[in-house]
């Protein structure tokens, strides 16, 4: 299933150290806890992306913080290198070992240690799903705002891991905005707390803000404390439909210019209402655009905002059609084709690669138009939705035949490119783990690279804890 | 003026290392913007903290990144120190220089380079000044919500270096939740742009926040760029007074409690009161605390915020008045006199210090409570005032005779072993400069402090870079 090999120069550990330190886990850990049985090897050996690595040694599955210290201790004095994983949902090869080792597996930490309505936070374990934590935080009259698409199987620890994003990230930002302290373990057994319990503070430097977003490379987190806000009394969703992608970016950008901030601002273009038409959902087959809108505040105060979202739709004569969603259920819909359009899209091909690249809003168009460019000169076959408040596109690559990779390769460094050439950014919320790591130096200076390769050793020395990944082949941290 | 001396263990440069940093200083950026007049070296030594350092050897006026560089690539090679420095206005001791050497002022990069109302952001100079900054967003249509006390002095480079606060964090968060990217000088001259101008971006580890609230120890901005907001279109200001400081956390807690985000919840205790009435504002004599709330949002969205603010002021039945502003001119007023503390206060007493330490918001009455068990035991007179919804106190010590010192260090240290205690943080806006040093440990663990040396020395491994600051007396990094 996996199309993309990933290859980075890493090192693969001897076979005597690993065995070593396979007896040194059963030893500390029970074997209970130790799985090296071929169906965990395989299960534990991907994750949601096209990246293929290295089949593991063995899997951890680890029940508290001393469990994860025990085995950084023993991988790092056996030399062996460890992968952590917490719900393997990522979409870079984050979670995918690429020398080996041992996966790292914390989903069974999935506790919920406290929910504090009066200090606005929230303290759990790594493998919290995101979806339990939203209930449960919400079953309080609280809000935890980041909701990436996989949100009923992506867990906190590895939405902290990878920054995750989400389409509330518009009004309410992402995950790192949540994340107010954290306990996390270092390669070599070490484990530190970080950060605070209050919104404020500036004691020291901010390694938590250096944790949040780096990929499993420089700790792995045991406890996570975040931050909470009030959950919002009302929510209106509004949906406009346009006959052309730039007229709906349009309309993006003129909802920002008047002030308005909604929670969310998701764009669909041609070929993506043409998979939802394919799901069944009844879409005006005029258009070829969709913005799908909402707002959200106190009780009684979102009519005059809907009101003005509307003229900002409106203006200008290119809608199709603004529809105000009725009720909750209609909402509910309206939200669960955007969130089917994942598995709906790779449905329009035998493989699908799907790119997280952000741009400044205001060139929103230009990468647009630079799209169908590159679909053009390549030939590749591509549809974008995504998060336009954020300048936050999905750009999708599909292909039917093993023949057209390199073509899909072309068109993936022509719109890493193009992104960086917008003044953009290459990752929005997937991160870079293997699958971006070449494209690393398009965006970032040698010198910064270098610095932040500096910055790993510091945690990681020995450079065990993930290794190939955010650095590309020759900038090897290790 | 000043009555703490810092005197942590720095390496004072050698006179000649000196001389030959200044002969290549001014061969390289021209005598005009090398300094070493007397008036110069006593008014850059010092800032608005007690803290007294040591004489500098020369002042360099940096205009722009080459200067920048230049300064900290002659000292490295002399291995002279440099203290940077942009308003000078910090509170903890951030820009004084503690070893003598070079202060490195960057008030001249005074700047707005851009400001993009489509994209939301703006690029500046470090020497901008906040209010400057405001005033020229606010223009467009915009907001830049970070607003510290000193904003009309204080200068957005040091902003920056200490994640400057203010009270409309509450709701807006503070200046780290607005730096986009950073054009950062590091020592020995290598010059790293890092973030991004989108809101998004996951592209490598998050190095931006590492160098926000790094308080000039680990690189000197020469670029600045700001996420900003729509400007509210409507605030409102709402003041309510207390017989009893605890009726007014109470108060506090009644309006998070009920889901409501004011851009500002500010409290003032009785001392605070009386320190305003001496200035000729006329406030209920019977009144032993204040809370000065501000709300906003979009036309028209207000009033039903304000009725539900009422309710939760007046619940219980123990505000003696609670009172909107009528006009801007009153709200103006209400707010001038808030601004105006700090110097108020400081005429009490000859000797005045401010600690800015916070808790979690449901620990306030147990701080407030600390706070007045620490004046009777120690015979300390203390006011407090501050950024109530943060949890944030600005607790301040008062005396008048150099005798009466024992017992404000004794009042100091009570006061950081309090609100470590209540699960609480040494600072939420200062920083810890030179006066909080010494107290870092009370917080953080030797494993956590030790880590943050090891990233300071990848940034400077020499320990030249505003040596002295943050880190305790024995924990020096350098």
């Amino acid at each position: 299933m996996g199309v993309l090999v990933a290859a980075p120069e890493v090192r693969i550990p001897a076979r005597d150290a690993v065995e070593r330190a396979l007896v040194d886990l059963e030893r500390r850990l029970g074997p209970s806890k130790v799985d090296t049985s071929e169906t965990a090897l395989l299960n534990y050996g991907q994750d949601e992306s096209e990246a293929i690595g290295r089949k593991p040694d063995a899997v951890v599955l680890a029940d508290g913080r001393d469990d994860i210290a025990a085995v950084l201790a023993i991988a790092e004095k056996h030399g062996v290198p460890v992968t952590p994983r917490a719900g393997g949902t990522g979409r870079t090869g984050g979670a995918v070992p690429v020398a080996g080792g041992i996966v790292l597996a914390t989903h069974a930490m999935s506790k919920i240690l406290e929910i504090n309505r009066q200090d606005l936070l929230a303290v759990v374990q790594p493998g919290v799903v995101t979806a339990d934590l939203h209930a449960a935080v919400e079953a309080e009259g609280m809000f935890y705002p980041p909701d990436p698409n996989s949100l009923k199987t992506c867990m906190i620890g590895g939405n902290v891991a990878e920054n995750a994003g989400g389409p509330r990230a518009f009004k309410y930002g992402v995950t790192r905005e949540y994340v107010l302290g954290l306990e996390a373990c270092l390669m070599g057994g070490r484990v530190v707390r970080t950060g605070k319990r209050t919104i404020k503070g500036v004691t020291g430097y901010d390694v938590t803000a250096l944790l949040v977003g780096s990929e499993g490379t420089l700790g792995v987190f045991s406890e996570i404390t975040l931050k909470l806000v009030p959950r919002p009394q009302e929510v209106a969703t509004v949906l406009a439909l346009f006959e052309d992608v730039r007229d709906a970016a349009d309309a993006v950008r003129r909802i920002i210019a008047g002030g308005l901030v909604p929670r969310c601002l998701e764009l669909m273009d041609g070929m993506t209402l043409g998979a939802i038409r394919k799901q069944g959902v009844a879409v005006d087959p005029r258009a070829q655009a969709m913005l799908l809108i909402e707002v959200d505040g106190g009780a009684g105060t979102l009519d005059p905002i809907v009101e003005r979202l509307g003229e900002a739709l409106t203006e200008g004569g290119h809608a199709l059609d603004v529809v105000a969603a009725q009720d909750a259920a209609q909402r509910a819909r309206l939200w669960e084709a955007r969130r089917m359009l994942s598995p709906a899209t790779r449905k329009l091909a035998k493989y699908k690669l799907s790119e997280d690249v952000v741009v400044p809003r205001s060139r929103l168009v230009d990468l647009l138009t630079e799209v169908d460019r590159i679909g053009e000169r390549t030939g590749v076959m591509h549809l974008t939705y995504g998060h336009a408040g954020d300048g936050n596109l999905h750009v999708n690559f599909l292909w039917n035949d093993d023949s057209e990779r390199p073509a899909i390769d072309r068109a993936i460094g022509a719109l890493m490119r193009a992104t960086v050439d917008l003044g953009g950014t290459l990752s929005g919320e997937h991160g870079i783990g293997v699958l971006k790591a070449a494209y690393l130096p398009l965006e970032q200076s040698s010198e910064l690279i270098a610095l932040q390769q500096d910055l790993k050793r510091v945690f990681d020395p020995s450079g065990l804890l993930n290794p190939g990944k955010i650095f590309p082949t020759g900038h090897a941290a290790c």
